[in-house]
């Protein structure tokens, strides 16, 4: 399975420290030694998880070596929908005039994105598709209570499209070796951990610091585990992409890893937790950084809880 | 791909169309004529879709062969989630202690199920499922408007759950002999036609008429469709189990399909439309009716647009 092309969208909106401070009475520097945020993106008015999604497909265009129209399965991924009945994927499939593609939108919370894209594994596997497109989108912004001082620090809002492909495209495309999920709702506090209560219409966090201990254990076992399973040991990892929720989760997984930090792609200082869309974001981001034969991880943890990794090859 | 167990939940609550007259100023008869449905099936207050979806589950346990601990993957099928983040998926992954799972929700609005079913296939087909769990749950009345005279009437509450094994694991398992989605977003209204927009909190369908016309051509054409593929005509088959939207669709759709109306089976007079859950509700009513050898379509459809359909043999 190869990504062929990926691209992102960040809305131009911002939440800075500055102006949290205002709203949940904390210091800027209490704000950002909690997750090492200091400024997240913002949707702009009239903008939601499919709008977004629909300008990250858009950013993807120029990359994408087929008409759009040859896509032939669609996968959202997000926990922070504007509509569950006219989901992303269909808004999408409508965006472009997608013609004769399934279309599915799926959560697995943070670990949305890997998910989808294991999904698409599937749907290769059986022969239903070939070109698939997967558009994580998160509209964090929508649900948080900014004014909540354990959790209302956290989030981001933006998208990222990847065309992917059972085939080798171009030179260009990026490998994926491996990947593999898991369902983690019977692990420690699990589904009240972190939740977005539909009716209430907001996310919460009430169990921080058990997010924290597996989130940190987890990421660690995932990136350990596909690594192993592919005969590779950590020095030979050129880089990670750890899911963007908290820098202080990153840093300790990073360290129990034994992974110079530098290898570490971090966006979340100026960015926050987007969510499922976070780690391909920054996959989008840095993508001119890789180099050719370079091998990464992708590691996700993701509320309720859930965890996912993705060995890729450039 | 084998159907192993399935069986389903239906909470306590009613609401008859003398209390809905009440509430929407239109006559009883009035009401039954839009749709043909005279009841539907309510949650009662502290149910929502995943207790529905668990109960659904709780009522499998008595016909699976195997400990619901061997159960590797768990899917979740809704629109009317009660948490995006602690998803269907996850709270049942933790109400059965279901270590080691791969779970995920989606939603192709009521086409879910069926295309919870088909992503099945595909973890099937990568080797990284055998023993799945399908659990689709509709909570409509968390979100509906009782008051709308469009479509205030249609909705009912209801859960299923559904034991797929790559290999026949007893005699009375169903077989799917073939299964097939479509998103269908850039059809007609399309996400126009009915949405569930979760900020606003309701389900709406502004356009009936569009949503009547494609629902009843798109079902005559996938049971068209997935008899043809597999060599049959309609008189070789015993049973369809449409969607369960709108009797006018059903009877409608099954004249078009020139099938005896008594092998359409349908539960929608006193249940309303359960949404995703609502034709493998009826797959789970009947199932005893059905004999060795017979064999039954499943086709639905979905608001955003979408469609899908399954081929089963007793």
């Amino acid at each position: 399975m190869f990504i062929h092309s990926i691209a992102h969208y960040l809305p131009q909106g911002r939440l800075t420290n500055a102006e949290l401070s205002e709203l949940n009475g904390l210091s800027e520097d209490e704000i950002f030694k909690k997750a090492g945020i200091e400024s997240r993106v913002k949707a702009l008015p009239g903008e939601d998880s499919s709008t977004m999604g629909i300008a990250a497909v858009r950013n993807s265009l120029a990359s994408l070596s087929y008409p759009i129209g040859e896509v032939d399965l669609v996968v959202g991924a997000t926990y922070t929908p504007d509509d569950t009945i006219a989901t992303l994927a269909h808004r999408v499939q409508k965006a472009f005039g997608i013609a004769g593609a399934r279309a599915l939108t799926l959560s697995s919370a943070c670990s949305s994105a890997v998910n989808a894209v294991e999904v698409v594994e599937g749907y290769f596997a059986t022969g239903k598709s070939r070109r698939a497109l997967v558009v994580a989108s998160e509209h964090n912004s929508a649900f948080n209570d900014e004014a909540d001082r354990y959790a209302g620090h956290l989030w981001g809002d933006g998208a990222v499209a990847l065309h992917l492909s059972r085939e080798r495209l171009s030179e260009d495309d990026l490998e994926v070796l491996d990947i593999s999920t898991l369902g983690l709702g019977d692990l420690g506090k699990g589904p009240e951990g972190v939740y977005l209560r539909v009716k209430e219409g907001v996310v919460r966090m009430p169990n921080g610091k058990d997010v924290f201990v597996n989130a940190t254990q987890k990421m660690v076992e995932e990136t350990a585990a596909i690594l192993k399973r592919n005969g590779l040991d950590i020095s030979q990892l050129d880089y990670m992409i750890p899911h963007q929720a908290n820098t202080r989760i990153i840093t300790k997984a990073v360290e129990k890893l034994g992974l110079p930090e530098e290898k570490a792609l971090l966006a979340i200082r100026q960015m926050g937790n987007t969510g499922c869309a976070s780690a391909p974001i920054v996959l989008s981001m840095e993508l001119s950084r890789f180099r050719k034969g370079e091998l990464l991880v992708m590691t996700v943890f993701g509320g309720g809880y859930s965890c996912g990794s993705m060995l890729i090859r450039r």
